[in-house]
C-alpha cells in the first residue's frame, strides 16, 4: 500500500514557517507520512486581498503578540530563533532556487534557509548567502542560481502559487492532505500528519 | 501563597472561543489557577483597525478553514458544533449581562450562552434567549436585563474594552497573565496556564 502523502506548502519569509520545518521530518517519519515541501509566494496571495506586506506589519499588536509567541515556542523547541531583519524577507530567490534544486535534495535545502534566516539572521534575498547554503550541501552553487533566472523556474513558481491559491492556501505554513482537507499553521501539524495517516 | 492568576478575555461571538469557554474550567482546576471571564466587544477593536465584520467574514479562504478547523476541533472534543446564524451574532446583549450578573455566577453564565449559540444554534442577541438561559441557572432574570439596559453597566462594559484594546488584546480568546504574557488563541490555553503557574 502506498504511504500517505502531505503536501507542505509554505514561503520562506513565513515566521510561523519555521518551526514548522525544522519539527516535520522527525514528525512525518514517525507517523509513516510522505512531504512534499512546496514553497510558494504568500505575498502575491495577500496583494490579492489588498495587503502590501505581512498582516503581522499591518496589524501592531498581532505582530507584537507573534514575535513573543515565536520566541516562547522556539524556547520550548530548543530552537535558536534571532528575529529577521528587514521583515518580511523577500523570499522570491529562495523560493526560485528551491523549485531549480533536484527533488530528493529540496527538503535540506529549504531546511538550511530558514536555519540562515531565523537562527543566524542572514538576508536570504542575497545571492552570496543562497550560494553559501548551496555549496554548504555540495550542490552547484553557481548552476542553481542560473537556473532560478530561466522562464522554466520562473513559471514554476508562478504555477505553484497559482495552484497554492486554488486549493485555498490562505497563509503558511499549510498542510494538505490528498483528499482535500487543509489545516493551516504551526500548531496543526501533529493533527494533519494524523488526518493524512486516516487513509491510509 | 495566592493561587495564580489568569484572565480569560473573550468576546460572545468569538469562534475560537467555544472550545476556550468549555475547556478553561477543568484544565485551570487541574493546573490549580483561578480564572477571571472578562467578555468584551471585540468588534470595537477590530473596528479601530479598519474591518466593519469578522475577518472571517472578510477574508472568505481564511473563514472557510475555520469553520471546518472548528468542526474538527470540536468533533475530537465530542463538543456539539453548529454553526451561527447569521455570522457573527450581535454579542453587545450577552456581554452587558455578563457583566450585570453576580461574580460567583459569571462563568455559568458565559458557558450557557456559547452553549446556546454554538451547540443549539440560538440567536443571542435576543432577550428572550438570555432570559431563558438566565432563568435556567436560577438567576432573576428580569433584574438583569434590566440592569443591562443601565448606564453602569454600559459603561462597564465600555471601560473593559478599553482596557482589553489597552493591554494589547486583538483577539478572542486571549488569556493574559499578572507578569502581563499574553497568550492568543484557544490552541494557547494549556501554554498560558503552564505560565501562569511559573510564580506559582
Amino acid at each position: 500500500m502506498a504511504r500517505p502523502l502531505l503536501d507542505f506548502w509554505f514561503d520562506f519569509a513565513s515566521t510561523y514557517s519555521y518551526p514548522a520545518v525544522m519539527r516535520i521530518r522527525p514528525l512525518a517519519g514517525a507517523a509513516g507520512v510522505d512531504v512534499r515541501f512546496r514553497p510558494f509566494l504568500l505575498g502575491v496571495i495577500f496583494k490579492a486581498q489588498g495587503w502590501d506586506t505581512s498582516p503581522f506589519n499591518l496589524y501592531p499588536a498581532k505582530g507584537r503578540n507573534m514575535w513573543r509567541d515565536l520566541e516562547r515556542l522556539c524556547a520550548d523547541l530548543s530552537l535558536p530563533f534571532v528575529r529577521p531583519n528587514p521583515f518580511p524577507q523577500n523570499s522570491l530567490l529562495a523560493a526560485r532556487v528551491a523549485l531549480a534544486v533536484p527533488e530528493t535534495r529540496r527538503a535540506d535545502f529549504c531546511r538550511a534557509v530558514f536555519r540562515a534566516e531565523f537562527a543566524e539572521g542572514r538576508r536570504i534575498d542575497q545571492p552570496e548567502t543562497i550560494g553559501a547554503i548551496l555549496a554548504g550541501l555540495n550542490i552547484d552553487a553557481a548552476a542553481m542560481l542560473a537556473a532560478a533566472q530561466t522562464d522554466a523556474i520562473k513559471n514554476s513558481l508562478r504555477s505553484e502559487t497559482a495552484e497554492a491559491e486554488r486549493l485555498g492556501v490562505f497563509g503558511a505554513p499549510t498542510f494538505l492532505i490528498a483528499d482535500g482537507e487543509l489545516f493551516w499553521g504551526n500548531d496543526r501539524l501533529e493533527r494533519a500528519l494524523a488526518w493524512a495517516n486516516r487513509g491510509g
